[in-house]
């Protein structure tokens, strides 16, 4: 079942602003041209003066049209540098043991540090988040105190936890019991369960090029091998190309991204959705879905969750608060379908249980309602952010770079001109501190050796603009 | 480097009543004797008279002694069912591939049952903890708040609780500084990441036997196996016949709890302790050390760490606040020595960092200094619980009974006649809504299906008395 949100007007503006942009891509609106005036084209759209006009200054926010006074909005000429889009990827098709741990923990150490201009590690800024109401309620909690959050929980997660996730299953189009639902410390320990339930070391997952970092590092940490499968920068996963992969390679797992994946920021369609779903169920491997991201769409409705097209069981659909709501909590689930008591063992296992007093906070906040009414500004300063670092690339980078148009979640995944190594280009940036997540991290067979990963998880700022002057430089410079 | 606390009055009491407590048990003194006078014996040990009045009074609560108006305290008749000891270990010296989970989690699935008398899971009761206190803390921290408490930590987790824990340290004889000391979520994701860092799948690791079944389940879920060395139920792990072990087996870790083992309560004498790590590093087989339970020692000092021996960094030292103050809270550490960067990457890949609120709510805790008076009094309730344990065990179980003289902790290790399968006993007991856990949980080579470990973590009462009673009734029945 698929339960998408009503539109409100938020979204409405929100889908005017992305037409027009659309428009302007495509080039049918051209720099200095006119847009429609506001009155003109409420009336031909049907919405209310102030959507429209919402949705002009948004444009300008963004710095794809300019106001002028008593003349109406244009858009801009530097519309011109908008970078276009990455290739399909075409990593090669061999299973590899995966070894980027070392290089990630070296990126990583870099970006607990407050000086550096943040745009390395894919995490949202407490300033973004309802980080003072969510205090309150875990004081609240605490204050209340008792016994309950004092001692071990069952494996499973404190049970009014796991009501509210079964109870937002509806919006990516599923129908959970609390029961079909078990808590974790994360997301990536959800990932790490799922993956200890359905393989071993030395066996082969199929996953995403690129792949999220974090997934390479704990598949060579379970000494299990990767095999990654080619990618559209706007649909993620190549369903065809894993079909043939399949063919080929022994499968334990397919562990896939498929809502705004990380770094691509692709969505896939629900056509290929459904293929995917009914391809591993038709060859029995198990299918480990990453919706880590699943919540921070640009434009509603909330994408479907693989585990909507979900039939067998065989799914297991990872999830987290870590992006939206509590980074500091650790608290994640999976909804591991068929394989729910091999997933429990391996909790029971590693952890026994997830900390009390967070999960007792995190249901009594989620219970208050308020949370998304947070998602939708957090949407919307997260759609600005990539829209304005989009914005930067074409205006600072070299002549050739490429970026994704992400429709969800906070990165950027910059091509850059193949002479400019991405690790010179990180440690360069390193010493005008400034922070990037290298291309070669996000791959086992040396791809992407001219690509980095940007985050748009802090508040805009003139430093961050700077920033990506200086990155634009410094990329110049190394070409 | 050794740092004992002086011994206040407290402990004076204890060493008195403990050292009584030896003279029944060898006999000297016999049933019906009367004690020395309080003033006689305050005089003879150069103690105040309100001690030795304290150390007849706990004696008294144990039902060692009875008090008789006008005339003095005398031992009382039924200390002769005071059961003795279990004998060496004696499991085969074969590896086994481990399968106990599904057994563990049938058995853990009913502790969590308030209905039930909680003799099963070795989790201290939060009436014992200073849980009240300790949630004013966290809520202090969380109206605090600021975005500290809302954004992920580095992995080696949060500094002002690795400095309160290498503080601690100087406890259990070893120097060292926050840097040494990686924050888990709990003991047994230290345990976790210390194998993931040191061994893999198929490889063979020696562990005790009887084992913690929460290791021998983690050995399971890695694909380890397992290999059990022979213990004494008084000293623990039997240092020459893994000695032997090694000589025959190639092993990839050793993992060892020297301190107030589960199930056996054994302390390894500080010989012993050397031997092990020498024994150890000289084979450079990776040394992981379980000391979840040596705060919980019932006569000082701090039993030493294995860590305090280790002079090449090769004892991972693992411990926790599970069992002294914050079950819920799911916070451990880890101090891996040389494998450090090994451990830290496999934390990275697992599950990134460990809840912040906690981590910064406990460190606040620990600085205001009231612990170390919580763990007196929490050790003194054990040891009056453990001691009541036993006598009940005496009174009630079937003539041939043996149990554990442990010496820190809070489990008691009970052999029943051999007639008596403990499966059957643990059926037959959660029919009456008691819990309790099977010997054969403690293995994977099949032994101990006479054996089961009673907890006495839970506040004493009628009902635990009842509760014991009963079982020993349903003992008798079934032997």
């Amino acid at each position: 079942m698929n339960h998408p949100m009503p539109p409100d007007e938020s979204f409405l503006y929100e889908q005017l602003a992305s037409s027009i942009t659309q428009l302007i891509d495509v080039g049918t609106l051209q720099p200095g041209d006119r847009l429609p005036s506001v009155r003109k084209l409420s009336k031909k759209r049907g919405v209310s003066v102030s959507t429209v006009l919402q949705a002009y200054r948004h444009l300008e926010d963004c710095r794809l049209v300019e106001a002028r006074p008593q003349s109406g909005f244009y858009v801009r000429p530097q519309v011109r540098k908008r970078p276009t889009e990455p290739k399909i990827s075409d990593p090669p098709l061999e299973v590899t043991e995966v070894e980027v741990s070392e290089l990630v923990m070296r990126v990583l150490e870099t970006v607990a540090d407050p000086d550096v201009v943040p745009l390395g590690a894919a995490v949202p800024s407490p300033d973004l988040l309802p980080t003072d109401r969510l205090n309150r309620v875990l004081a609240a909690v605490a204050r209340r105190g008792g016994s309950e959050i004092n001692t071990y929980l069952v494996p499973q997660g404190y049970a009014p936890l796991r009501h509210e996730i079964a109870r937002r299953a509806l919006d990516w189009g599923c129908s959970l019991s609390s029961d079909d639902v078990l808590i974790t410390g994360g997301c990536l320990q959800a990932l790490s369960l799922s993956l200890h339930a359905v393989a071993r070391a030395g066996d082969t997952i199929a996953v995403e090029s690129p792949a999220y970092f974090g997934v390479l590092q704990l598949l060579e940490s379970l000494h299990m091998r990767a095999l990654e499968i080619p990618t559209c920068p706007r649909e993620g996963m190549n369903v065809t190309a894993l079909a043939h992969a399949i063919r080929q390679e022994p499968l334990k797992a397919c562990l896939v991204t498929p809502n705004f994946h990380n770094p691509l920021g692709s969505l896939m369609p629900e056509a290929d959705k459904k293929r995917l779903v009914d391809l591993c169920a038709h060859h029995e491997i198990p299918l480990i879905e990453d919706d880590l991201y699943g919540d921070l769409y640009f434009e509603p409705p909330r994408p479907k969750s693989l585990k909507a097209f979900d039939r067998t069981g065989n799914v297991l659909q990872c999830g987290s608060f870590s992006k939206t709501l509590a980074p500091g909590y650790r608290i994640g689930w999976v909804v591991p379908g068929r394989f729910s008591r091999a997933v429990q063992r391996a909790k029971l296992a590693s952890t026994i249980s997830t900390a009390a007093p967070l999960q007792v906070a995190l249901a009594a906040f989620l219970r208050k309602g308020s949370f998304d009414h947070h998602l939708r500004s957090l949407r919307r300063a997260f759609a600005d952010n990539l829209e304005r670092m989009t914005q930067a690339v074409g205006e600072f980078f070299p002549e050739g770079t490429r970026a994704t148009r992400p429709r969800g979640g906070f990165v950027l995944w910059v091509e850059l001109p193949e002479t400019v190594r991405a690790l010179d280009l990180y440690r360069e940036a390193l010493k005008h501190r400034i922070s990037i997540a290298p291309g070669p991290i996000f791959s086992t067979t040396g791809q992407y050796a001219h690509f980095i990963r940007l985050s748009g998880g802090y508040p805009w700022s003139d430093r961050t603009q700077q920033g990506l002057q200086t990155l634009g430089r410094l990329a110049t410079t190394l070409g």
